[in-house]
């Protein structure tokens, strides 16, 4: 019978691996408790409809590449391309909203996107993000990026830069639009496809556009076209940057893909495999959650790729933490040995220890190899001869020493070890 | 607009609700450490092929349950509708099986049945399980069941009764079937629809039937049928769990719902809503790795739901514990202390405090109510005049006592009373 192997575009984390993503979890947990973020878990997959609202129905994402099906109700469905759509949704539905508080929520988990594999690519790929919701206050954009830097720099990461704009709102954005479309006009021709469509769409992704980049040094800058309203909320996020000692380069070329970012939209940047590379972004979102079908109310938001994450700390060589040695070796000798260090690895296990045995008959040699493979601190090793006296041989496996032990005195000796 | 909301059958986990589903997480995966088996994460998804091999083609599950679609690319995919399938095949794939120790291995997350939703059943729900592949011995049976026990006894679960079954090898299996056909020939037409379909399929799935339980006192046992080899492998499991202090029941009607098993089947029960309910599961499946499509590989496991985990531990009146109490909550009176303490907070999380603020332009009571219900340590609270002086007020939130502390000794102090 042949194998069957896992769907294209999919990983199987396994041990030796998974405890990479453990750490980066376990510090991004770490780092939203700290900021008072808790965490919501929305559904793996939703109705279709709500990423057609709070995406984009013309986006990529959502044109090409969602896992859209129906269920056995006829339902379309989709599997979610990405976290803010969920968390917006569940924040309309369960009355977030009526707290008194402003909602400050995480997520992390798989998200799905039907793209073409390709290094550091999947189509299910995993994310975490904040999302607060409820404040149009600087400082708390500020705060969410400020935490993004230093989840970064807590992982280890080195030389991540931090880029932040404006966007302003959907007034200043139509003046902008204008003359940007009126700079662009005479390029047209010259540009590339993506771009020359982008151009009636949404003429700010022009920008973004890697090939055609070289054409744009006289463009002109949203920042030029900001408001009083967006200037102030613009300097007073640099501001609060400036007062916590976080370093950010105004990039007035930054619009992010997403259309509903309104103010502050930003991103990190890391050295990564060769070329600077983008590790997570994020922005205000004003009017999304009346887009989604829920009252108005501003929030502010950033997501980060785990994949990409990860890549980058392995290409700059962070070394990141493995599993955690065993504490004990239980090796059994003899038919009776051997049944009671199972009740000894039981024993050890339910005292709080972290013990392992054997469960293949092999011979005390490679028994000791594998409490080698598994950084054992001891080796406790018992035969026949010394189960009829009440003994145990206790092996120090880092220095070799050994001693004998009264069988009840092992666990208490062992946690006071451990 | 209106608002769209989740997938009939989904649930959204919020804050508040979160925590007891850290609470459950973090006490599984510590409990695995101390086993030393390791986390594997296998896609949402796979080829449907994999459940119809490795879950039964037949099963209600395969032939109603699963969410079937086709990608893009045209090959039909499932969201997993059970774990043990995607471990096997990652087992299989990964050749884990070279390795020289037992794998030992750990899932946790979310599984999917389209089933009609009811309490404490989504279509999207939570599994926790663990395999062990490789060894036929029976001390990793008993580990098995010992692990599962051990964690309902640390979450606070009461009255957890373990039922314990062997279902035997193939050729026993074969020979018990026509035993127990040759009793339910003559009660057949009493017996419901479900019983009457299973005589034929999979007669020893009728000894489960909720309707009918009370036809079958006379019925064969399957422990008369073991053959030496069964029984020896079943008396040595239940050695195993007399030495490590495990109670359990042998109960001969136990064969749980998968074809897959062979030997060691079990179950845990605890008083929940009423009626005694199965919390838990599993057993041991000598030819899984085989139907799946690898070398012959013995196996064995236990999977629960944590949703009914979550229920029972509720329904005993088990406390779970919350969100971590803030350590302090700053509070800014005046333009420039507002500003300053938005500085602040970041200075106390990057020192690894849990700190919250304002968001909102809210009035100082307000802030202190705010700081109430997040049961905060400390309040500080900064006056223009106390920045000016470079100092700030620390109020203990428990005893209302009040104190002038230096700015720069601030951070210190609430480390160390933290």
């Amino acid at each position: 019978m042949s194998n069957i192997q896992k769907p294209k575009g999919t990983q199987d984390l396994l041990p030796g691996t998974v405890e990479k993503w453990h750490y980066v979890e376990s510090k991004a947990r770490d780092i939203c408790n700290r900021f008072n973020y808790r965490e919501v878990r929305t559904p793996i997959f939703e109705h279709t409809e709500l990423f057609q609202r709070g995406v984009g129905e013309t986006t990529d994402i959502v044109e090409k590449e969602m896992y859209t099906f129906l269920d056995k109700g006829d339902r379309s469905i989709s599997l979610r391309p990405e976290g803010t759509a969920g968390v917006v949704r569940s924040y309309i539905e369960n009355k977030l909203y009526a707290e008194p508080d402003v909602a400050k929520l995480f997520y992390i988990g798989p998200m799905f996107r039907y793209e073409r594999p390709m290094a550091g690519r999947y189509r299910q790929f995993h994310q975490f993000g904040v999302e607060a919701i409820g404040s149009a206050e600087p400082s708390i954009d500020a705060e969410v990026i400020a935490m993004g830097y230093l989840l970064y720099k807590e992982l280890g990461l080195k030389e991540v830069t931090v880029e932040i704009n404006s966007v302003g709102n959907a007034s200043v954005r139509a003046v902008y639009r204008d003359k940007l479309r009126a700079f662009l006009q005479p390029l047209l021709p010259s540009l590339c496809k993506d771009c020359q469509s982008r151009y009636d769409r949404n003429p700010l992704r022009v920008l973004d556009c890697k090939v055609d980049q070289d054409k744009f040094g006289g463009a002109p800058s949203i920042l030029d076209s900001l408001d009083d309203e967006c200037r102030n909320h613009f300097d007073a996020v640099k501001a609060h940057l400036d007062d916590m000692g976080i370093p950010y380069v105004v990039n007035s070329r930054l619009v992010r893909g997403l259309d509903y970012y309104t103010h502050t939209a930003f991103e990190y940047k890391a050295a990564g495999i060769g070329a600077i590379d983008t590790i997570g972004g994020g922005g205000r979102y004003n009017g999304l959650v009346a887009d989604i079908g829920g009252d108005d109310r501003p929030g502010v938001g950033f997501g980060l790729g785990l994949e990409r994450v990860l890549l980058v700390l392995e290409a700059q060589g962070v070394e990141l933490p493995g599993a955690a040695p065993v504490d004990v070796y239980f090796i059994g000798l003899g038919e009776a040995a051997e049944r009671r260090v199972a009740a000894l690895a039981y024993e050890a296990r339910a005292a709080g220890l972290k013990a392992e045995m054997d469960y293949l008959g092999r011979k005390m040699k490679a028994q000791l190899k594998a409490a080698d493979r598994l950084a054992a601190r001891y080796a406790a090793i018992l035969g026949d001869d010394e189960l009829a006296r009440g003994e145990i041989t206790l092996k120090n496996m880092a220095t070799g020493e050994q001693s004998l032990v009264a069988l009840d005195r092992l666990i208490g000796i062992l946690k006071a070890g451990s």
